[in-house]
């Protein structure tokens, strides 16, 4: 288990990603025959059984069909067929003070361990490299006793900073290591920005849905929150927004441009750029939460909103929780203008990250592995994301769409409109599956038809069967009605 | 170094401080002569030479004096000598909402690392049992090697909440480990405590003098502060508290009652009592700080606010910063009928504390190494100040008066009423010499010719030398007013 994390991916998922990646852009068509199974071994050099693996993986996602006598041809995979969730268009939400009786009671309940974990937003173990930070944690250990005998203050260590100051120039930013403040995990980041750019009695615009963790948070400040409808592809609707922050008054904005949780999208520079230019001509403080960021599964990593930021609007949160550790919990923000008075609100909460997890971090980026992990799990996530697909549009009731995500690990399920995601909720903890409802991804109980789904465990029987289980409940939600 | 963390304190100053503790008791008096060197060397069973380093320690601090062909003879301390800083008694200042200006400033330098640090409440790095928290560290690497892999959601780990239960019996209460939540650091605990009891607009009574970080995370929280007059020895004026209780509409008031930072006086119980009593009759939640509490020098641990508390409104903040690491960043709340809310804004917050952190303390804890450790730290800390109190004395100017601490590292000294302590910070930080101005532990600006001395360092001739430079800028001061 741990020694998988630091091989590549098994050969044969290697093999049918090619096809995965052909089919998305074209170059293989539904109606397409592929290679024979002895073609496709000898082009690839691996046996007649990894050839055979492949194909399986592929036609179970229904990527391809195997007709009797003829070979392999390529059909219009499954996922495909499944719609997504729709977009009501319409006005903003206005302001709200937070509607969080529902997430008190998941919270409350949350220790009740649920055996089938759709819940929370939290990856298999084994995902993570823990072998191999179990070795750089050996080493500084070795090297450096009095790891955890000081204070590591605002911003953080310089060895962590400068990393991550070189990654994001993946994201087409450049900031220098001293904008960077380490935090503990995103959402301390989140809560900084959204303390350094707002008071109590603020309006903050939000996606809708958006990561229930950030309304929980602009409540317990006592910050108003205001939904701009959000399209499940096409991201926050701007001219919504404009008119929201004129109405409003609207002083930030919190957004996930890339892989939003929990729709999943990734939107494009064009996108970003006008959301920057929104803000800018607004005088509006964007807090970009970016924490699956490096998690999406084609193309290169997209632009962040940041990197088109030229005034210092962009408050750029992350953390490591979802690629490296979530354990060790080292997040960060990249504050721009806003820099001093996070850093003043790290020492005044919480007033230093833990060292020893900055270290770890740092030597692992360092080290130059964390690629060739991404790549890998990437791949992993893509494939779990698409086996609960198959098992929703198998299990759930006639009418279900789900989200197509272009990255990160949470699918958005949109029920017949007659269910109700919160009985569901109840429902399925008591037969120990969790799931999150779609109210609490809004301050004003919207989608009480919808559910989250995290796919970040490793799909198993007892997932599929968990699913089956989860449309018998939708079912008989169906006959209460009646 | 490390080694030294293990062992007991050196012979000579286990016997020094019978002699201490002697005096302190009053079974020893100024006049008394103490045995001969050779009586001394024989009762202990030690060396001459170990000897004559215990009487030197002794003369060297007042305890002792040496008179010519005679031996020594027990002195009244030089300590004893220096008056403590004055009450100003008066009423209640009213609900600010914090002057934090110079805190910025201290906070926007704080980076330039002063080479003498009598500033940030940090102590030396030897000062912890590092050697045998890594010790456990790799054991739970070795046994545990996901450790890292998942979040540990609040309340936290649960053999930590266990040892920190177990622990609580020694300051009297009794509290089961599903009160507590795990924090980042105390200071954490304090702000979860504080947005648990309070909203913005809030007014929240604390100490004057009080930590400055209380001050800025109210402020910053939107929260009203009021400053309660506070003795350097009693504490605050409780008939105060109750007046501005009833005037200002207090909902809370942040107290620490053993060991306070910066006063260092611990309180008694009757004393404890009736506030925990004050308290309750009118519906105050009451935010007790001790994370200096198990750091008393002399006698049993004392008790804690929270030990009286009968209606869950006392919501207990500590850590272990300041006893076993500060870098690892394990603190804790037992917030009484608040814990339900504390958990939730620990989730929306921080999300989790990481995970090994909490089990390298759980273990430490356990291994029943920390008592031991504790007896070491604080004879060391006493000798310390100690030092740092002789030197004060020697070098600072007529009617500097200096505080009596009853543990901890703090000493709060009260310079003669011209010196400008921002002015004095300024001056000695240009000779890399840092030390806190009084004025940032009050919210009104208090305390303008008080500073705050840090003596977590071990006492050196380099501390010696800074303290005679604190002593020549003060008396610039002087020349520029004349």
């Amino acid at each position: 288990m741990l020694q998988e994390t630091q091989s590549e991916a098994p050969l044969y998922l290697r093999i049918a990603t090619t096809f995965t990646r052909q089919v998305a852009s074209g170059a293989l068509r539904p109606g397409d025959r592929v290679p024979s199974l002895r073609r496709l071994s000898r082009q690839h050099r691996v046996s007649m059984s990894t050839a055979l693996q492949a194909y399986l993986w592929l036609e179970n996602r229904g990527y391809l069909e195997a007709r009797p006598q003829s070979g392999f041809y390529v059909r219009t995979p499954f996922s495909r067929l499944i719609p997504e969730p729709r977009f009501e268009a319409g006005h903003t939400t206005p302001p709200t003070p937070g509607n969080d009786a529902i997430l008190s009671e998941i919270i409350a309940t949350a220790d009740d361990s649920a055996s089938i974990s759709f819940g929370a937003g939290a990856a298999s173990s084994e995902l993570f490299p823990n072998q191999r930070l179990n070795v750089i944690l050996r080493s500084i250990i070795r090297r450096q006793p009095l790891h955890s005998s000081h204070y590591v203050f605002p911003p953080g260590a310089e060895p962590l900073r400068r990393q991550i100051a070189r990654r994001a120039t993946e994201a087409g930013c450049s900031l220098p290591p001293s904008e960077i403040t380490i935090t503990c995990g995103a959402l301390e980041a989140i809560n900084l920005a959204l303390r350094a750019v707002a008071r109590p009695g603020t309006v903050v615009a939000v996606e809708s849905p958006t990561y229930f963790g950030v309304l929980g948070t602009a409540a317990s400040l006592g910050m108003k929150v205001v939904e701009i409808p959000t399209h499940p592809q096409q991201g926050m609707d701007l001219a919504e927004l404009d008119r929201a922050i004129r109405r409003h008054n609207v002083k930030a904005c919190i957004a996930m441009t890339n892989c939003q949780n929990p729709l999943g999208y990734a939107l494009s520079d064009g996108y970003k750029k006008a959301l920057v230019d929104l803000a800018e001509s607004h005088n509006l403080a964007l807090i970009e939460d970016e924490v699956y960021g490096d998690l999406v599964f084609q193309g290169p990593r997209p632009r962040s909103l940041k990197s088109f930021d030229r005034k210092g609007i962009v408050l750029l949160c992350s953390s490591f929780s979802k690629t490296i550790s979530p354990g060790l919990r080292v997040g960060w923000v990249a504050a721009g203008q806003y820099r001093a008075q996070v850093e003043r609100l790290k020492l005044l909460t919480t007033v230093a990250t833990a060292g020893l997890p900055q270290a770890v971090v740092a030597e692992f980026l360092q080290s130059g592995g964390y690629d060739r992990h991404l790549k890998r799990l990437r791949m992993t996530l893509a494939g779990q994301i698409d086996a609960v697909r198959q098992a929703i549009a198998k299990y759930l009731p006639e009418g279900t769409r789900i989200s197509r995500p272009a990255g990160g690990y949470m699918l958005w399920v949109e029920l017949p409109g007659h269910i109700d995601a919160v009985k569901l909720y109840r429902a399925a903890l008591a037969e120990h599956i969790s799931i999150l409802p779609g109210p609490i991804f809004s301050a004003t109980g919207r989608f009480r038809n919808c559910i989250r789904i995290n796919c970040g465990h490793a799909w198993s029987e007892a997932h599929d069967r968990a699913l089956l289980t989860l449309g018998r409940l939708c079912d008989h939600q169906r006959e209460f009605k009646a």
